[in-house]
C-alpha cells in the first residue's frame, strides 16, 4: 500500500490494509470455529467493501463469502455465538497489537540511534534557547537526552497498552454461547460500549507522534542555514531550485504530528456516543480513524529512525554560536555567583552530564 | 475505490483517488505548458507515491516520469516557472471544485427528497420533543422544514466557496516567470502560506455532515421501536439476529459527522503552522485530510439522499403518540390562553405552516 | 467560583481558580526557599494577571509582589535557581494532584451508587438495544455493570497518573542550582519540553467524561417518555412549559463530554510544538486548557454522582417493553437452539449474572 | 475580567463576561416585553449561575429574579411566548455581534499597521525561505503583503457573518405567540436545532487566530538571534536570565492559535448532536466554547496590533543574510535565464511590487 496524499505511507507496510483487515476477521472467525477458513482474494475485497454498507460493517458479506466456500454443514456453525462487533473489535485489536509491536521496534530503533548521540555529545557545548532566544549554555548531549525522554515516554505508554478480544454476542450477554452449550471462555472481556481500550490506544499513538515531533522541530530549527548546527543526512530537493536541501524527513514527521491529536480526539468523541448495547455511529467512526492513526504513527516513527540515524551534527558551529552569544548567556551565572559570593565557575552546564547518564540508563532498561 | 474501514466509500467515486490526483497534477502542468502530456498508468502510481517521500511531495517524481516520456527538447520547458506547491495546490483545488459540484448535486437531491415530505406532512401532527421529553404539538412537515434549513445552510456555504489556482513560483514571487519573459496571468492569486481557501473548504465540508447528521439523528430517535414514527426504507440486517432491521444509513451518516469536525480542525491547525514562504509540515498535513473530508462528505450526503428518498413516515403513529401525550403538551397553551383571557384555540401549531412555506420557497430558490 | 456559561461549575470548588493558582505558585516558591511566604489577596489577582502578559506568565509579577513584602535580604534568595516554568509547571501539577484526588472520590461515589443498582437489578429483565433497535433480552443489572466498567476504566486511568514537579532552571540544565552550591534534589524530574505528564493527564480527564456520558446517554434514551424505563430523580423544569421534567443532569454531563476530547487534543497539539528548551506558545496553551478540563470533569463526575443516586428505575416498564418486543427478540435463541438440537431454554440471559458479579468484585477491589 | 491562566485576557474587556451575559439576557426579555427591566447586580450573578443548573440554563433563575423586582401584574407578561433557548441564543448572538465589531476594529488596526510596512519595505530585499531553507530573493514588503492577505481573508470572513436573533417559542412553532395573539415578527428566523449561525461564527473566529499566527510565526523565526531580521518592540524579560528579550506577544498569539481550531471543532461536534426540537447537550456545549473563542480572538488580535505597531525591522541584516546566501539563491534564476537564452536580469524579484500594490489596494478597499 502506498498513498500519494501521504508520502511515506508504504513504510506502514501491510498494517491495517483492507487485506489485513479481512485476514484478521477471518482469523477471528476461524479461531472461534476451531478450524481453518478460506480468505477472500484481493480481488474480492472491493465487493466485500461495497456490500459492507448494507449491514453497516464488513462481517455479514464476509460470512456470506466464507459460507459460499464451505459445505452447508460446515457453514452452519460459522460465527455462531458471535456478533459482528465481536469479530470487528477482535480483529482491530489483533491488528493493533501487531502494529504496536512494530511501533515499539521503531521507537527502539530511534532510541538506539539517540543513545550514541547522547553519549558522544555529552560535552558538546551549545547555546540553549528558550522562547526562541539564547538563554544559557547547554550541551547537545543534554538535548539528545531530552529527545530520548520524549521517545521513552511514548514507548512506556505503548508498553502499557492492552489489546483485548471482544466476546459478548448479540448484545454482550453471551446468550447464544450459553444456549449453544459452549463453555464461556475465561478472561475474555466484553467492552462493546465501553471503549477505553480504543481511546487508550489512540492516546498512546498520538503520544508517539508528539515524541517524534519533539525531535523534528529541533532539527528544523537547528538546520536553518543561519543556525546550521544540525542537518538531515540527505536533504530533499526542490522541483525548481537546484540549491535546495530540505529537511524533508522532519517536515513529514511534523506533518503527521499535526493530524494525530485530532484523530485521537475523534476516538474520544466516538466514546461519548456510546449508548444502548451497540452505538449508532460511535462504533463505526473508530475503524478508519484507528487505521489512519496506526499507519501515520508507523510512518512517522520509521522516518524518525532515518532522521536520527542520518543526523549530521556540527559541534564547531555549536561552539561558534555559543561563543558568539557571548557574555549574555552567562548573565544568570554572574548573578548566581554574586549571590553565592564566589567567582563564576569555569563551566555553567549544571548537571547536564548526570541527566544524560540517567536517561541513557533508562533507555537501556527500557528497550532492551 | 472502496474502503473496508469505511463502508459506503465507493459512493465518492473517483474523487480524490491517487489516480485523480495524478491526473489533476498532470493537467495543471499541461495547461501551463500549453500542450497535452501523458498521464502515468495506475501501475505507476505506487512508484510515484514511494518516490514522493524524497522531496516531500509527488511533483518531482511525476516530472521525472513525464520527462521520461518526452523528447529532451519537449521536456525542457515542463514546469518552468512553477514550484511543486503551485501544482499540488492547483490540483487539489481543481479536484475540490469537481467534488463540491457533486456534493451540491447530492444536497440538491436531498432537498428534492425533503420538499415533497414537507409539503405532504404540513398538517401531520406529532409531538415536539425538547431535551428528549414531550413538549408541545408540532407537525412532521415543520420538522422536515427544519431538516431542509440545515441542508440549505450547508448548500449555501458550498456555493460561497472559491477554488483558486496557485501560481507563485519558488517562493511566491513569480521571479522565474518574469525571468522567462512569460506574461503574468491575470487574476490568478497566490496563497502559499495563507490558507483561507483551504480552511473555508474544510469548514464548509464539515457543515455538510452537520446537516446530514441533523436528519439522521432524528431518524434514529423516531425509528426506535418504542416511538416508531419513522423507518428507513430498507433497514440493515444483523449477523446473528434474524429480527433486526437497523437504521443503517442513519448510523453511517452519524459516523461521518463524528469525524469531520476534527478533520476541519486539522486544516486550521495546519494553517496555524504557516511560516516563511512554504510551511514545514503545515502544508503537507492538508492533502490527506482534505481527501478524507471530501470523500466522507460525498458518501454521507449520498447516503442521506437514499435515507430521505426511502424514509417511511407513519402519521397514525405520530397522531397516537401525540394523543397519548395528552393534556400535558397543552399545558403551555392553557397558560397562554388564560393570560390572553380567552379559551384555548382549537389548534396549537403556531405558524408551522408559514415556516414550511418559507423554507420550501427558499429550497426552490436555492437549488433550481 | 461559578460560571453562567457553564451551569454547575461551582461543583468544581476552588480547583484551578486564579486564587488557587497563585497559592500553588507561592507554595512552590516557599518550599524552594524553605520558609513561609505571603500570598497575594484576591484583590491583587487582577493586577498580577494583567502584568503576567509582559513576561508571558504570572511568575514575574508574583515575584515582584512577594519581594515587595519581604526585606531586601529575604528577597534576595527568592526563586534563585528556578525559572518561571519550574514554578508554573510544579504549581499546575500540584493543583492537578489535588483535583484528581477529588475526581477519584467523585468516581468512587458513582461506583458506590452503581454497585447496589447492579446487585438489585441482576434479575430485572429488559430488552437490549443495538443500533437503537430491540435486540435480545438483557438485564438492567447487566447494563449497570457496563456503566460500572466505564467508570472503573476511567478510575484506573486516574490512578496511573503521576504529577511530577518541575525543576530544571533556566533551560533545564540546573546550572544556577549548581552555581549556587545547592544540592541537586533527588528524584525530581525535568520535562520542560517533553509533555507526557500533561498529555497523559488530559487524556485521562477526557476518559472521565467519556465514562460519565456512557451513563448519561442511556438515561436520556431510557427516560424518553415512550420508553420510560428510567427517570432522573428530580427533573429540570422549563421556562414556559409547566409539563416538563427534563433529564437535566444527563444533559449537562453530555455537554461536558462533547468538549473535553478537543481540550485533550489541544494538549497534544501543544506537545507537537515543543522545541528548543522552552516552547514558544505550546507551553502557554496548556494552562487554561488544563483548567477547563479539570473543572469540567469535576463538575461532570459530581453531576453523575447525583444522577446515579437519584436514578429511578421502573422494572415493570422494562418487563412490559420486553414482553411487547415479543418473539422477535428470541429469534436468535430459536436459531441457536435449533442448531444445538434442543428446545430453547427458559431464559436467554447468557452469563449476565456472572458479568455483574465480576464487575461488582472489580469495583470493590478498585475503590476501597 | 482577567485570567491568570490566560495572560492578556483583560484585552477582551467585558465581552462575554457573566455580567455581559446577564445584561444581554435581560435586554432580550426587555425588548420582547416592550419595557425596561432591572438587571441583576454583580453580586447576584453567582446565585443565578448556581441556580442555572436546575433547568440547565440561566434563564429560569433570571426570570425568577426579575419577577421578584416587578409587581405581579408587570411580571405576568414577562417571557410570554419565548422559551429559554430564544433568550440565550439571541443574547449570545447580540454579544457576538458586538464582539465581532471590536474584532474587526482590531483586524483593521493590524491592517493599518501593516500597510505602511508593506509600502516602506517594497524594495527591502531579503531571502525567501521555503521548508526552512534559503530559497530565492524576496522583499520584506512582499512578506508583509502576505501577512496582510491572511488578515484581510479573516476580515472578509467576519464581514460575512450574521447574528440572527432566535424566536421560536417552546419548540420552534411559535404556538404561544399565536395563542397570545401577538403579531409574528417579520424576518426573525428560528434555528434552534440548525446551528450554522454558530458554526460559521466559530469557523470565522478560528480564521482570525490563523491569520494572527501567520504574522507571529514569522516574527518568532526572524527574531531568532541567528537571523535577527525582526524584533518585537519591547521584548519580554525572564524571571532568572537578565539577558533575555523574548518575543512575548508573538508567543501569546501562537498560544491562542493552537487552541481555537479545537474550540471551533467543538461547535461542529455540538452541531452533530442536534436532535428533536432542542438538543440534549449539544446546545449547552456551545456557550462557554463560544465565550472562549471570542475572548481569545479578541486578545490575540489586540496583541497582534501591538506586535505590528512595535515591530522593528532590520533591512541591513536582511541584506546581509541575502548576500551571505550567495549564488545559491540565484541558482533558479541562472537556470531560467539559460532556458530563455539570455543573461540573468539584474534583479530576481519577480512581480513582488505588483503584489504589494494589489494587496495594499485590497486593504484600502476593505477596511476603510
Amino acid at each position: 500500500m502506498s498513498d500519494l496524499f501521504w508520502p511515506g505511507d508504504e513504510r506502514a507496510g501491510d498494517h491495517f490494509t483492507d487485506a489485513a483487515f479481512v485476514r484478521a476477521l477471518v482469523d477471528v472467525e476461524a479461531e472461534w470455529l476451531g478450524r481453518d477458513l478460506p480468505t477472500p482474494d484481493p480481488g474480492d475485497l472491493e465487493h466485500l467493501a461495497v456490500e459492507a454498507q448494507r449491514g453497516g460493517n464488513p462481517v455479514m458479506p464476509l460470512l456470506e463469502w466464507i459460507r459460499g466456500a464451505l459445505s452447508e454443514d460446515d457453514a452452519r456453525m460459522l460465527h455462531r455465538g458471535l456478533t459482528s462487533q465481536d469479530v470487528v473489535d477482535s480483529a482491530l485489536m489483533r491488528m493493533a497489537a501487531s502494529a504496536v509491536a512494530d511501533l515499539r521496534d521503531n521507537l527502539a530503533a530511534v532510541v538506539d540511534g539517540l543513545v550514541p548521540l547522547a553519549r558522544a555529545h555529552r560535552a558538546t557545548a551549545m547555546v540553549a534557547r528558550t522562547l526562541s532566544q539564547h538563554a544559557v549554555p547547554t550541551t547537545f548531549g543534554f538535548r539528545t537526552a531530552v529527545w530520548l525522554t520524549a521517545v521513552l515516554d511514548a514507548y512506556d505508554d505503548l508498553t502499557r497498552l492492552e489489546f483485548p478480544a471482544q466476546l459478548g454476542g448479540a448484545a454482550g450477554t453471551r446468550a447464544a454461547i450459553v444456549e449453544l452449550g459452549r463453555p464461556i471462555p475465561v478472561g475474555v472481556p466484553r467492552w462493546h460500549t465501553t471503549r477505553a481500550p480504543m481511546t487508550r490506544l489512540g492516546d498512546a499513538l498520538a503520544g508517539c507522534t508528539d515524541a517524534c515531533a519533539r525531535v523534528a522541530n529541533d532539527v528544523i530549527v537547528m538546520a536553518r542555514p543561519e543556525i546550521a548546527e544540525l542537518a538531515e543526512g540527505s536533504g530533499g530537493g526542490s522541483s525548481t531550485m537546484p540549491n535546495k536541501s530540505n529537511p524533508t524527513l522532519s517536515v513529514l514527521v511534523r506533518r503527521a504530528a499535526l493530524t494525530t491529536p485530532q484523530l485521537a480526539a475523534t476516538l474520544h468523541v466516538a466514546a461519548t456516543q456510546q449508548v444502548d448495547d451497540r452505538a449508532d455511529g460511535g462504533w463505526h467512526a473508530e475503524w478508519a480513524t484507528l487505521r489512519d492513526l496506526v499507519r501515520r504513527t508507523l510512518v512517522a516513527t520509521s522516518q524518525t529512525v532515518d532522521l536520527v540515524r542520518g543526523l549530521r551534527v556540527d559541534p564547531d558551529r555549536m561552539a561558534k554560536t555559543l561563543a558568539g552569544a557571548g557574555d549574555d548567556v552567562l548573565a544568570e551565572q554572574r548573578a548566581m555567583a554574586e549571590l553565592a559570593g564566589h567567582q563564576p565557575a569555569a563551566s555553567y552546564l549544571g548537571d547536564t552530564d548526570a541527566f544524560v547518564r540517567e536517561v541513557v540508563a533508562r533507555a537501556e532498561r527500557t528497550v532492551r
